[in-house]
């Protein structure tokens, strides 16, 4: 069992914050130089909002914006979080509590609290912002301030700029700051790294409690109810990165099961494979790990075979990691991976270049084949300006094209599904049709799918696997069967035909 | 342990929905006959909007409209619900889904499934909803729609009108149907206080497997971890009705500990109160109980005192409970009892009727007695049209001060605090300092609070109580030192000058 001592604590992570906020010094500061304005001062950030769930009173637990997060973790509601580019110094704006928030939500701190527990230079209330900045900015006219907006190329949403009671006395620049924040966000500080290997290592150890007590006739959210209760209790994990998907039999091929309208409630059957997508997150910092295994313990022939074809490719992906390395070429080889396993079992045949052509690994991996992770799951910075999201059926759901570089934690989780949404039209369509070997594939009818998902961070010559579960059959049936992790013995005689693969990348 | 198999099931739900659904057809078709558009037909809602966490593409779990819910339990994104005010035939609209959807989220469903499955009288596209609503109504000119829109009178927040692509082909009408439409919410049927039964057992049941597992060296947030995972394991609850408020020590005087930024962090040491506000959600319908006790199962002669000073208020006020009662009398006869313990134990002197006069139990009880609990914990139509809320401490906090009326659900939850807060400003006035004894009071001074929650069904004679844990001092400690609830021996002997209190209403 992971110790509790372990996690880091809000003192460990006050450092983390503040190196966070001086990485953009330079460049924010050579920017204000350049720009119209060369006297600009600050930039601005809101905090978070709280959801209020429906029209009702019931509040959602706040979340942080996460950029202001990655800035200075400061869970209050309704702040503002400034820094003088010039001088580097940072101020929090907190709000101005009336006496009944002392009776409803706790003791009231005096600024001089925050100033210490957030280690930033300068407290003040809210509504003294638009005064502070304007002192402190000590020239005449109008002052620039840098907001935050900009998209989030993954959801299509954008940011919300600052906006406070007298800000139409400034001048704002909405361009600046969000792309030299996201670039920021996209290369990770060490300690970042070790949020990011705590999360895993909890979630880890959460994945491998599921694996030992899933059992034919328990409710797929039994297990996330196991896998929830394991990182809250035993890692002080109060959210997850995102909704577990926790998915068995046909279930699995549903690429984002768990959500309300399929709410991981099916009851599960000998036999059925189990596909679980969950991840811990910690001080904001998230985790994302899917592991696959037989619900009884023991993989069918079928189910090796799949398996298999997609640990091949999480670990060939794996391999070929290093800095300098392009994400399209990652995903071309666990596709390529995929389609050479395949066509070993003869579910498809004829030449992988004219299939790969023919975009046929989208029909069985229809997702990217990974993404940034940090603060956000789904972490920004996937597409730099100018970059354009590929049209082609697998590498147009990339959720980053860009090349790898040392600093990324990037996610690595190939799939191999049997969707009918996706193989009917591509048995039906003559150009990819010829490729399936129907009578075979018809055996994988209602497989369901296979996913295997790691985090990474890169290297200079290589990654390094920051999630440590079972990946080998026989490592899943030990450990399955009762076996410690990590395994004592190195390794039980396999079945023929099922060649061993190995997580470890050498080149880390 | 409760049986999962006693849990209702979708299948059960449906004909809640359907009786739901027609509470209000008799008073919204004589509004109709009544308007200035006596042909009026339909009334129309929009269901649940997807929260995306912060700007991302993280998706918080679906939470519909509970208005919608009430109605029509239909877990769809994007869906319209409408009915024939005249005939009270129901349609529900669903999105139109790409086949995109297929592969993310799972199969599309036709719409004869959600017609059977939801039991509802017709199903359409969302797409087609204009022109469906205008060639049923079937006269000429512009037609009427019932919309919703109304205060909660709860978060002062209103709740959103339907809005749909030409929309401004009818005439709307906001006002009618949010009070008709609440005021059946008030008034629960007996499938929906099955549902609430269901959640307050699966919550009581948890507030055990917590008394239990409680000790000194323990995070708060770990008691929060084992409640949530009974309800989910053992209950299929997935929600809970609010966020947990897990609070011990001095924590135990901040009413709605437990947010972000007090997350439960504490580290629980011996001697310690606990206080532990939590309950489950099922189906969307809720529960609310909060269990005080001492984190190593014997309480303290102070714990005692107080504890027993709020437990003969709860006990009291649930024995006093019936049709025709006034909610504020039952406020007032709360705070009076609590006055009276803490009178006889010489915390504060004088007379009780000149205490009352001066509000002087809004200092150790400033929230309100209970509220209407529903479909949503703090249930709307604690305030009817015309209702003023009261200005003074105390009853100012009421989230209702209506007549109890047969089928009401409302929470029973005095609490005894200390909180400096309210205290301080009391000691200083001496229109009320001079009720202190200041020596007695400076015992308590670190005490943190007591709170006591149950949920009942009031009847025509009485009331139900739904919750069932251990309220007796004797019954926690024995509970807390692995006693079986309910208890199988009558009673332990007291300790002298406890005397017991009853959480039973004979007239039930």
């Amino acid at each position: 069992m992971l110790p509790l001592e372990r996690a880091l604590t809000m003192d460990d992570y006050m450092p983390l914050s503040r190196g966070n906020r001086d990485k953009d010094q330079k460049t924010l500061n050579q920017a204000r130089i350049s720009s119209s304005f060369p006297l600009a001062r600050f930039r601005v950030l809101t905090g978070g909002v709280e959801h209020k769930e429906r029209c009702t009173q019931h509040g959602l637990l706040l979340r942080l914006n996460t950029y202001k997060h990655f800035l200075s973790y400061t869970p209050i509601i309704g702040q503002f979080f400034s820094k003088d580019v010039a001088s580097g110094h940072s101020i929090l704006f907190a709000p101005r509590l009336s006496a009944e928030y002392a009776v409803w939500l706790g003791e009231i701190k005096p600024l001089s609290y925050f100033k210490e527990r957030y280690m930033v230079d300068m407290t003040h209330y809210v509504d003294e912002i638009a005064e502070v900045l304007y002192d402190l900015g000590g020239q005449s006219g109008k002052q620039l301030l840098f907001l935050l907006h900009g998209l989030n190329t993954d959801s299509n949403n954008f940011s919300r700029p600052a906006d406070f009671k007298d800000i139409e006395n400034f001048e704002t620049d909405l361009l600046t700051l969000h792309p030299i924040l996201t670039e920021c966000r996209v290369f990770k500080s060490n300690l970042e790294v070790d949020l990011i290997q705590y999360a895993n290592d909890v979630s880890s150890e959460a994945h491998i409690e599921v694996m030992r007590r899933i059992g034919a006739g328990m409710k797929e959210y039994q297990l996330e109810s196991i896998f929830l209760h394991h990182i809250y209790m035993h890692g002080g994990c109060r959210h997850c990165s995102y909704t577990c998907i926790c998915a068995t039999g046909e279930n699995s091929a549903v690429l984002h099961y768990g959500h309300a309208a399929a709410p991981n409630d099916r009851t599960l059957k000998e036999g059925d494979i189990a596909l679980f997508d969950m991840g811990a997150e910690y001080h904001f910092y998230g985790s994302d790990i899917t592991c696959s295994f037989p619900v009884n313990g023991k993989f069918t022939k079928h189910q090796a075979v799949i398996y298999n074809a997609v640990l091949r490719a999480h670990d060939t992906v794996i391999k070929s990691i290093s800095s300098g390395v392009s994400w399209i070429d990652m995903h071309k080889l666990a596709e390529k991976t995929i389609l050479q396993s395949l066509k070993t079992v003869r579910i498809i045949v004829g030449d992988i270049d004219e299939m790969m052509e023919m975009r046929l690994g989208a029909v069985f991996l229809p997702h990217g084949i990974g993404h940034l992770l940090g603060i956000d799951t789904h972490d920004p910075g996937g597409y730099t300006q100018g970059m354009e999201r590929p049209k082609v059926p697998g590498l147009k759901s990339l959720r980053t094209i860009r090349e790898l570089r040392e600093g990324m934690v990037i996610t690595v989780e190939p799939g191999c599904y049997f969707i009918d949404a996706l193989l009917n039209p591509a048995l039906e369509d003559p150009t990819t049709s010829r490729f399936f070997n129907v009578e075979e594939l018809d055996r994988y009818k209602n497989f369901g799918g296979i996913r295997i998902e790691s985090d990474v961070v890169v290297t200079l010559n290589g990654c390094r696997n920051l999630t440590n579960v079972p990946r080998e059959i026989w490592e899943i049936e030990a450990v399955m069967a009762g076996e410690p992790w990590p395994l004592k013995q190195k390794q039980t005689p396999l079945e023929p035909g099922l060649e061993p693969t190995s997580t470890l990348n050498p080149k880390s």
